[in-house]
């Protein structure tokens, strides 16, 4: 039997709609001729959603494992209710549907999935444990992969833990790939971060000697240890929800030039503005955090005359997944990190 | 006295936010050297803000005044509570600040400001009229007009009433403009709507004779319509919440090829994945519409695998107003249309 590649096949209310719009979805772990069976190791989850369920938690580990498999138990996914967000996972190829046979994927292959736990259906068998700092949990565990979903196979060359974090985001640094051209001047808002560090590294290598990466962020610690590993030309320590701020001490650096791209990878709410100020007339702002809202970017933008191009953060661009990985394979100074951080 | 260009000076709290974040704003009509004072004649409602007054008021035309009058009232700005979102207004200017002088605005021009009420210091002295049908209200009033703020004048050829409709959606046509090449697939989604009949024109118009216009309407009276004013190639009567049932019937026009740009003009929630689906890989989908979730947007489209450019409807391009109502002058269908449903 061949399902809906997009899954619509496993909705179970509402009817019509596809699995990441859904209440509730079919979790058997009886795969369609189009669909892939992977045995869950380690699931990754979305850093918003991970801190909505400690805060209800309190901390307690317990209470975290309780929490996840009862949402999972009543969506058949892990999507979270409040904040509708998922993350990802790492496992092993347990099954090929057969009409998916023959592409380069086999049967005990080590892979990552690249589409949001919010849409992938889920059982879990048993939780193993939560790694409370690293937002990540080991299980026992059963997801289905559909025809349309993207996955990487994992590297040979690093831990998986680290790995997983990097996959995480690794659309960010693959759309800085894509914007930045030599010469620019770009802004990296929240760029003491995970996927902050990733753009950094990426947009330093794309503008060249002629362009200039502009780090912003905003406690003097993580300001201070990004200087230290030279991933930007200026760094500045600003609050990204206070515009005026933001745009007095980038104009500092760029004078009334401001900035031709302008990535936002803060985890918090109403930075929208920062982002739109700091950018030129005709310039591009790729909102990558999911703290962003559409209505206060599209307002804002109107609001202070500026003809700008505001993208959506995609998690997906061709390539994302060995740009991502490469990184930590070029620089030294962010794979020590980041393997101190997220392993 | 020089205000900020932005008006972050007349924002009462919080301290630190611009004004279209700002709870409360001065709205005292005693302008700076770098504003403009307007007397107010006519406001237009976003159709979000209204909706919901309307809603809450039910139908009464007095429980609408005073309800506008008591948000203005409260915030110093006519920005709904609860959608976040504002209008636009029509009026004369009054006094220009002397720092603006000698740039070719004059005291008596009448002029439509294109940023949102959202952030524009507005005082009521007195509403004159609530036309229910049209999210319009005539009053006697002032509002100001920032150094960044932009406006255009009315044009002498066409009703005011019919130049405010149309500039309150100015920036979908001009961003169709901008996106669409000759010989593409474009879909238009909420075709049949203010901004989607315009879209429509602006699409045709670019495409040229080897693309094609697909229009996706959700009522058939409004479809109908739409097919019998010539504005598209191909009219699809859809329910944009259910994005198979788009995806399969702009697919039994275009086969896999899909649609380069996708333009999303309607006023309800839950339509992006109609959007995402339609969209060629590669391709661009253009969200004019205020109903659009950040979130549903960014996992939607890593949950399909496709990698595709998502804007975010800025409201303001370069030349947007006078683009929006040269259609009007061009089109005698649609300027017959209008001036039914506006003046
Ligand atoms: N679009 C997608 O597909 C996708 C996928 C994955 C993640 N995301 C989103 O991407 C964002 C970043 O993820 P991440 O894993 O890189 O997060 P992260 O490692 O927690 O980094 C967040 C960064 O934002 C900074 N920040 C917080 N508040 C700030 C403020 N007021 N002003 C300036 N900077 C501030 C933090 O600085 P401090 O460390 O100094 O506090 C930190 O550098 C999140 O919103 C996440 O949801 C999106
Ligand atoms: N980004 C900006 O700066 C900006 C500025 C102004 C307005 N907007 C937004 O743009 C949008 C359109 O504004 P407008 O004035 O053009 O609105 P409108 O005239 O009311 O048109 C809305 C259209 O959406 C259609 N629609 C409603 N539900 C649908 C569904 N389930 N499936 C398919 N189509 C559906 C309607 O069809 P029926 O008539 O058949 O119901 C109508 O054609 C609104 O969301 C508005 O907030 C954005």
């Amino acid at each position: 039997m061949k399902g809906c590649p997009f899954g619509s096949h496993r909705v179970i209310e509402p009817k019509g709609s596809l699995p990441q719009a859904a209440q509730r979805i079919d979790n058997t772990p009886r795969i369609s001729d189009n669909e892939i069976l992977i045995d869950v190791q380690t699931l990754n989850v979305d850093s918003a959603s991970f801190t909505q369920i400690k805060g209800v938690c309190g901390d307690s580990e317990e209470a975290v494992a309780a929490m996840i498999t009862d949402i999972v138990r009543s969506r058949g996914k892990l999507q979270n209710p409040v904040t509708g967000s998922g993350g990802m996972l790492i496992g092993r190829v347990a099954e090929i549907g057969s009409l998916l046979k023959g592409r380069g994927l086999e049967t005990g292959d080590r892979i990552a999935t690249l589409v949001s736990l919010s849409l992938t259906p889920l059982m879990i068998e048993r939780i193993e444990k939560i790694h409370m700092d690293k937002d990540q949990v080991d299980i026992r565990g059963k997801a289905i992969l559909f025809e349309s979903g993207i996955y990487a196979r994992l590297p040979e060359d690093m831990p998986d833990r680290l790995a997983l974090a990097i996959l995480d985001v690794a659309g960010a640094p693959a759309q800085v790939d894509r914007l930045v051209k030599p010469g620019m001047n770009v802004a990296i808002i929240g760029a003491g971060g995970k996927s902050g560090l990733l753009c950094c590294y990426q947009a330093k290598k794309k503008v060249g000697a002629g362009g200039r990466v502009i780090a912003v962020e905003y406690s003097p610690e993580n300001a201070d240890r990004l200087s230290r590993m030279g991933l930007a030309d200026h760094t500045i320590v600003a609050d990204a929800t206070r515009p005026l701020e933001v745009y007095g001490k980038v104009k500092e650096v760029t004078g009334e030039a401001l900035c031709d791209v302008v990535i936002n990878n803060v985890n918090v709410q109403v930075t929208e503005m920062s982002s739109i100020l700091i950018t030129r007339d005709g310039g591009i702002v790729y909102f990558f955090s999911m703290a962003t809202s559409f209505a206060r970017a599209a307002l804002g933008a109107e609001g202070v005359g500026k003809d700008i191009t505001m993208i959506v953060g995609n998690g997906y661009t061709r390539g994302h997944a060995s740009l991502a990985l490469n990184i930590l394979r070029e620089s030294a100074v962010i794979r020590e990190l980041f393997e101190r951080l997220y392993v």
